[in-house]
């Protein structure tokens, strides 16, 4: 690891598949920020602070202050989309953000229009639009990609880049042969292999190249040991899978909680209503496995069932996604936790968010882009596990079980960037200030 | 600090002050374990493992075996209550557990009966009873209580003691001179001076013999200056104030959730109905106060609104208790926390908990017991801080701000163990797993 | 119609097709209210009262007293079920009630065996059992239950019969030509036509004999043009369908309200979470067809959107039922209904349900069986539009709308029984009070 | 009772005591929906229809076109307020209704200037202005708003005039002699009593003049013997008290449901959160109680424990209101309710509406400012009592006890429109449809 401490000269591109309500709400948002309208709020690196050294020294700096990360005027956007809608138009339909902050950043948000997209219908059976690439084979759509990228560099005078999957959930599949190693992953290019989404070809054109790639959404995409391998192999720092928001988010503060209580769970029953484009997505069976599959791995990683049966043995979780298009964007869920106490006592938590999915998606999307920058930089490339932080289905590495619970995650991001800066490590152990307060 | 290896001998005699909803329910769940009823649930000592070492070492003992506490068949258990109901009558008026559990339970139960108790009902006004000591002034009170520990311990061949105050609300006072030194403290005890509430006499009687104590209250009980010098000076480890259980707990858990992902809160309201004897104390005005100090200080400690003034100055908090006699002891908590994200989008947060107080309550009685006991036996004195994972209201060193932070008070509380028995500490950094897999 | 206006003589049978956890509530709650043991809460014709007259005249009889309804002193009990447990044991199975009043109540719960029902796997996809009748047709089958019905009676010594069904909901049909007559019906019994399901066949029996039939499930069962023929022919008074409990009984009191004030409806959002064996039968995607049409009707006839255009044109109206263990009998249903006022401004409600779907039930058969008794008594036959009171989805004459609205239903039926007894209809016009206040 | 058929010619002055939160929003709204803007949602005089004749006639024609209500294009609106901000200023103030909107309407808007109040401290402790009338005493205050009438009735070429109290809720106090006669308050006037605040000095002005009169607030005002005489006497229509808005309206929605169906309540805890004057308002204990009393009396009316004494007589009702700055306008309300069923089983219903208080409260101005202009054009005086369907807190004829059930309530205004034109009375008995349908 290379210490940095200095701020990095020159523009940061990022780069966004999928120009959708989270893409743009970020985009806008940043450019909010940088006009002076808002803060950044829900953004870890530009309003957290780092507690550095005991408690008593008092040194609490800002964390965009101690890791010397790029400002936000450096950032330059970019995006591929299947509608050709440029970003103002996206996000208008989109109906996250108000009308008027959006008008106030017209001009900005008009420049940036969508590079034509790798699509495949087979994998989100939902949508379908005009702004696609065309290509004799995968290989042919991945070389297609690198060429945008190239010129888009270019055209933007960037001199670093990273880039984040904002698109929809592709369809369930499996890790399967082609996906192995970076050899069989080629030929399966080349052969216009079935297993082979296309969120995997912008996964395969980013690493090759060596930009740094995170995966907001449930898919497989960079996590399948080939991509793994080619990230080692040209030095790419690389981060997955789903931004953790709304429901999940919850689930990972709450879940933690009652086990450190010793608690335990009779039954866990997520549902949730939203009526946005995710939404209707999601409707499609094929989708919902994927994202399924995302959110019920968290409690039972969390839980540890095989550790403590008695607590968690015959926890029933299950966990609906329904379209209700009366919401739009404004995502809601409704949790009933059925848990369990001294004696065996039952009692019950409910928890209703109204919540905003991508206002919570697009701080983390900025966060991902400057911090894999950030670790670009400091030379470490492969799985980027001090990122689980974000991430609803966190990508670590083989033999390692997931780490879930938020606030391990958050433990792990903080004394990383201690390590990273050569800071002590804090443990919260503390039994020095009483021996100091003994006079001993 | 002296490090132990082994199980301690002889028996632990557990002494409570208020034998009422929460100490009976801890007594009858022990009991109800040790007769094979029922699993100790909520308690973390009986149910939790620790890590050691590795992620990939997996090294996962439980907590009582890796330190080497009580077993439960070494507890026995005394107390004083104003009322003269033996523990079978007192539990099946507190109304907490069914019936026919404690009729199963009778025989041990009966043959507990409460201790005259030291009693002013200047400081507990909802509240009167007749099972109550007299003496010509505090220190008289204290003397007698003396007298009823050693005569407890002799007649049942106790090796070791530890306090845990289970009785009601004290109206709210302030810490003054009285409360300054040992001398000044010890003269106001002979001086019958008004601002030594009886919580703070018990504490006085248990820590001049070197008994741990713990204050399940909100009341200052042993935080005074006067007693943590004597704690240190007689060399008794002690603890507070007020059992985290209920609306606090959930408090401590989602709002280091919400401040890790820095989202800002504009105000967090919290209500509360409970139809036991507890919320009919709280009913008063002066205990209702001595609560709310200890449930206001949560949010303020965690969130740090000085060093986060964009995200967290304006927060409007409050707190309502209502009496509501339907319910019982099965206190029920609504919460309304209203936050912003990106571009101050405002979004809702709605948490119904439908507890059971003393069911939560009952298994830190336990922890409590059985750490403290072994903090005496490791010679740990004074304020024990790695305990704060307990407490609404933790008890620091001075100059030092409480921790209320769960995730981080469980951190502290897992470390300090792993220190006591001379294994690593843990940071969640991690970073050397990827380095060994990329062979470095 | 006949005037009655004595209590009738001899035992009334209460015939029950499925001796589940709904019939066995009932039948319990009847005997303990026999027994002293308890009070019969949520029945309509034992608790309330009916105001008579003017409101100055104070005249407010209790229903059971001014409609001379069979006492519960004359009732006697019996059914079918695929199982044959006893009723003492198939209470204990369903885990609806405590088992102390279940044990209290053993010799006569016991003493009630299933007789051997009609049953097709078909029509209940989750469920099979031992205790089924067999016949070479559905006429056969018919005449097996004539004969069950005669024993009965006989065995009993009754002077009249009701039938109430209480078995589970079968999979979705519609109406065909074979349901038109009762000619083609009864020949489609004998040809064994697959779209006559068991409940059909029960319907069929009991009108063909003149018992006054209920329907507790959405099923078609007696909602067909044949068995309504028939009904007139026979003199048979008939009700259903479908109990209205939990979620949908909480809609026809909201939704009532909701148009009273002209409030607009964007959406309307329900989900339920239930462990019985109605969960686990309502998990076929063909019985949740019948159940959902049934739930789902409610909405449109309450508003008519026809009528408000404005308001409720674009309603969106979700219904899922979750089949969720942990919860046993004790059914939750939470609702999020979108409304919108003046000027468009938009509010939204949230209805957490934490009902227990046989306690709500037990008491409707009770109702129905003593109110259609009654309506037998007074020579009404046919569809009894005026108990729409108690159904989810009201059986009402052709041509007619249902009317779903629960305080329409309400006044409805009392105005009929004010109406049976010949005491002036309330109109709650009382414009007169003030007229003679001012002395005219 | 005059029966009108023809639409009233001229101009209908609305004159509004308190112009804040509530009757700016009315106004803008009437406004808005003039200019095409929006429609009246939340106003059954102008979204309604109403069921004329048999349910097979289909005669289902609008309310406010089977009425000859004064049409919207007629009003105008005057007022009087404590700040002297024209209605423009007040409404962004208040912050309900969107600055765009406001800014569209402001011509109109601001040329609404608010005369002089009539105010006194001691009944509003919270508030203060500088926008107030002086006099001698109260009858110079009352001869000085009369005054302001004539003025505003010449000034806007008015041929008729209504008002309706929009202003806060004053302290609590209760009938005394001074209240008993016209004569006892006309002296009371001269002499300055201190029991006669500015609510009622506003209504005897009204009454004395023949203006109909209502009271959405929950004072007392022309609840009293003095002004209902007044009002005979005059030929002058009034209504009381208390805008039926929020929570209680839907515990009179909930409540008869309940009563409906026998079942019991334990308990009903209700609490409110809101930051808008009004909370501030209610912020002060003496307001508070008169809100208290009239919120309360909701359930027991509607329940009647006297009559049903095994369901409804440990009942424990309990309702809170916060002031809780971070909401504004947008209360927000939880209910828990605590009921029992069959055999005493318990069962829990939550509530959680999320309302805007002045949203629900403008139609109902409407309303009341067209009905009432009706009731004296059909030469009707004294209490409405058929306007109860607004109001938490019902005015009515000396001994009878007022009616709370929303549905009750609705039945007696819609028979009374039936009955106004002539038209036959709904029942709901509906037994002949089914005769019918027999051939006899």
């Amino acid at each position: 690891m290379k210490h940095n401490l200095e701020k990095p000269a020159g523009r940061l591109g990022v780069l966004l598949p999928g120009l959708g309500a989270v893409a743009t709400t970020f985009i806008a948002g940043v450019l909010a920020v940088r006009n002076g309208i808002s803060q950044p709020y829900g953004s870890l690196t530009q309003m957290g602070t780092i507690r550095l050294g005991k408690r008593t020294e008092h040194r609490l700096p800002e964390i965009k202050d101690f890791i010397p990360l790029s400002d936000l005027s450096s950032l330059v956007f970019g995006g591929w989309d299947i509608f050709d809608d440029n970003v103002y138009d996206a996000a208008v339909k989109a109906g996250v953000l108000e009308g008027q902050l959006l008008y106030d950043l017209k001009d900005e948000l008009s420049s940036i229009t969508p590079m034509p997209a790798v699509f495949d219908k087979d994998y989100v059976r939902r949508l379908d639009g005009p702004n696609v690439k065309t290509g004799r084979n995968k290989m042919e759509l991945a070389e297609a990609l690198i060429g945008d990228i190239e010129a888009f560099k270019a055209d933007n005078d960037c001199s670093r880049l990273v880039m984040i999957w904002c698109g929809s959930t592709e369809t369930f599949i499996e890790v399967t042969d082609v996906h192995q190693t970076v050899e069989s992953f080629e030929r399966g290019l080349i052969d216009n292999h079935s297993s082979i989404p296309p969120s995997m070809i912008y996964a395969y054109a980013a690493i090759r190249m060596g930009i740094p790639y995170a995966n907001g959404a449930p898919n497989l995409s960079a996590d399948i040991p080939a991509l793994v391998e080619l990230a080692k192999k040209t030095g790419t720092p690389i981060a997955g899978k789903d931004f953790k928001t709304g429901q999940t988010l919850m689930k990972t503060i709450i879940a933690p909680g009652l086990k450190a209580r010793s608690l335990g769970v009779h039954g866990w029953f997520s549902t949730n209503i939203l009526g946005n484009r995710d939404g209707e997505v999601l409707d499609d069976p094929g989708s919902f496995k994927t994202k399924e599959e995302s959110k019920l791995s968290v409690l039972e990683t969390i839980l540890e069932p095989d550790l403590h049966s008695h607590l968690y043995d015959d926890l029933y979780h299950k966990i609906r996604i329904n379209y209700y298009p009366p919401r739009g964007d404004n995502k809601e869920s409704w949790d009933n936790i059925d848990i369990f106490g001294w004696l065996g006592y039952k009692m019950q938590i409910k928890i209703n968010f109204l919540c905003r999915d991508s206002v919570l998606a697009a701080p983390i999307v900025l966060d991902l882009a400057l911090l894999l920058d950030q670790a670009k930089r400091s030379e470490m490339s492969g799985i980027q596990e001090w990122l689980s932080f974000y991430f609803k289905s966190p990508q670590a590495g083989e033999g390692l079980r997931p780490q879930h619970d938020l606030f391990r995650q958050l433990m792990k991001l903080e004394n990383t960037l201690r390590y990273m800066q050569g800071e002590d490590l804090i443990t919260h152990l503390g039994l020095d200030y009483y021996d100091e307060a003994a006079g001993s």
